[in-house]
Formats: C-alpha cells, sequence, structure tokens
C-alpha cells in the first residue's frame, strides 16, 4: 500500500515534468533551439556549484541556493515564461505566478508545501544572502548564452547595452567578482556588435 | 582582468551546456518528444529534494546527494547516452566514460576538476549510501516517464518485466520503500498492457 504522503510526492514530481514543455528566450549554446526551464534550472544548479566562492556573504547555505535554482520556475508550468524585457507581460508577472504556486506547490504534502513554497518567495524577494546569490545566477546564466549565440535575444529583440546593464547589474548584490566579469563581456558584445551600444 | 581560475569556471559552465543536446531514449511525461540529459538530471535533483526521506540510510547528504544528480551524467557530453538494455553497447561503456571524464572534468581548475570526478565515480560505484540513494533516482525516473507513456521505451524495444525487475531491483539497496512502490507499478504497467509479463 502507498502512503497517501508519498502518492502526494510522485503526483508533484509527474506535474513538475510539464517545465520541460516551458520555453525561454534564450537559445542553448549552438542556437538550434530556444532552452527550456527545466534545462534552465539544471544549469543554474551547476552554475552554482562551480561558483559558490564568489557568493558577497561567504557563508552561504549552498544547499539551499541549489533549492532554489531547482524550483524557481516551477510556477512557469501555470504562468508561463515571461520574457524580461518585455514590460507589458511583466504587469501582471506577479499575480499570474502567485495563483500558479498556489496550485502547484500545494499538490505535495503539507509541510513541503510549504518549505518549497517559502524558497520560492525568498528567491522572488531577492534579499537573503542566498537569494541574492541565487538571483545573480539566473542573470548570468542568459547572458553567456545570448554571448554564445553571438547576441542572441538582444538581436532579436534589438535590446540595447542600457537595458542589459539595468537588467543585470543586480548581480552585484549576490557575488560582485562576477558582476565585474559580466560587465566586460558586455562590452566585448558591444566590440563584436551582439549588442547595440 | 578576469582571472585564470574563473575562465576555467566559465569554460566548463559553456562545455556543460552540450548536455542539452544528449537525448535519453525516455520520452518526458506527453510523449512528444525524448528527454535531454540535462533536464533528466534536474528531474533527479528535484526527486532528490522531495523523497530524500525515504533514503535507507537516514543521516545522508542532501547536497552530496544533489550534486551528484546534477553532474552524473556530464561525461555523456562524449560518451553519448547507453540505453541501459543494449548489451552490446554497454560492452565499452566504461572505457568511453572514463575517457570522457578525463576531458570533460580537467577543463575545470585543479581543486574542482578533482572534486567532481571524485563525486561521479562515487556515484558510478554505487556504494556510499549517497550514491546508492542517488542511483535509485535515476531508475525510478525513468519508471514514472515510461509509465506516463504507457509503456514508452519498454514497450518500444519490447522490453519484459524480467529486464526492468533486474535493471531497477538496486533501488532497494538505495530507498526500500521506493522499491516496494516502484514494484507496485511494474505490477500495474502488466496489468495496463504496458510491458510484457
Amino acid at each position: 500500500m502507498t502512503s497517501e504522503r508519498l502518492k502526494k510526492q510522485i503526483e508533484f514530481i509527474c506535474e513538475a515534468d510539464k517545465l520541460k514543455n516551458i520555453f525561454r528566450q534564450s537559445r542553448i549554446h549552438d542556437g538550434t533551439r530556444r532552452e527550456n526551464d527545466a534545462e534552465h534550472s539544471w544549469h543554474l544548479a551547476l552554475l552554482a556549484i562551480i561558483l559558490s566562492e564568489y557568493s558577497k556573504e561567504p557563508d552561504i547555505d549552498l544547499l539551499k541556493v541549489i533549492k532554489m535554482c531547482i524550483i524557481h520556475d516551477i510556477v512557469e508550468i501555470d504562468a508561463g515564461d515571461t520574457f524580461c524585457y518585455d514590460t507589458q507581460a511583466n504587469l501582471d508577472k506577479e499575480e499570474r505566478e502567485k495563483k500558479a504556486a498556489d496550485r502547484i506547490f500545494s499538490i505535495l504534502p503539507e509541510d513541503q508545501a510549504k518549505e518549497l513554497r517559502s524558497l520560492w518567495e525568498e528567491f522572488d524577494a531577492m534579499q537573503t544572502p542566498e537569494a541574492k546569490f541565487a538571483a545573480a545566477l539566473d542573470r548570468i546564466q542568459p547572458v553567456l548564452l545570448n554571448y554564445l549565440n553571438k547576441g542572441g535575444t538582444w538581436q532579436e529583440h534589438g535590446i540595447t547595452k542600457e537595458q542589459v546593464i539595468n537588467r543585470n547589474k543586480h548581480i552585484e548584490d549576490g557575488a560582485p567578482e562576477l558582476w565585474d566579469f559580466i560587465s566586460q563581456l558586455i562590452d566585448q558584445a558591444i566590440e563584436k556588435r551582439y549588442l547595440r551600444p
């Protein structure tokens, strides 16, 4: 007999599989297709493992950071991916995502629903050292992909340097040295005409 | 100036993006396409977060388990995915994967190359409590996908119950209660004709 608890956990795990069908604007390294939220979340977790030494706060809880990376986009199963430079779509993003969180996390047993919901809210608020670092990684990853794609979504949507800086400058709050690196990469992107000055 | 250390780390992160192009036999929940190694690895990390209470060894290091889930398939960038029921392809799997590990992990700074290589070897050897639990998750996830796909790769390749049991029974070494659940699911799969008796 499978317990009610395990049934709920398995149901959540199967529901979460839908994240593999939510596609982002960014393309994978070779430009052949857009990446989906599941592989993006995997990539963030890998960045967390490799780059944790650059966190502004040295005594960061890496397990918490990685959990945030794994679950931060799950609400997009219902709410969809909102392109960061689409100001119109961003107006009701918060409402759509809160509604999604209500439905999706509550599939889990109550204690886990609470834990994951709270992790997601913490990530979203970007106030704790772990959330600031995870949010920095969430900005760095698409910049790398756009650079590998010779401009990628910047080119597609005619994005300017100012927009990219405004979107990404809070990398500095979570990982100052990585912001130095990303700033230089943005300058190189302009030199190479991947990005408009 | 970007340090040599950070350059190597970024190079590894970009190289790892190729995992998004390595496709497995299993299909995602709705059967529309095969899943790739990056999203499979994300799903395993999510399973680790949700199911850690079922580990046979109660005092498991969850951070280590999740790190294993994130990096366990990276060698397949060079070695490719080897279908578990393909006995021919499994003959030189170890050799191919060792060669891949030599190249890919050594992109990283030496300390991190060592850490990740050692994590991957630990996962592969399935001896420690963390490796046994991570390996159990790596078996459970495709069984769930095959069930959601009404047989999936079992149907495609005419796999029998005996093969599925032999492939998956060591789930019991890492998570006995989850093996009970998976055994029942296999029986249900036979009742529903998703799997040959």
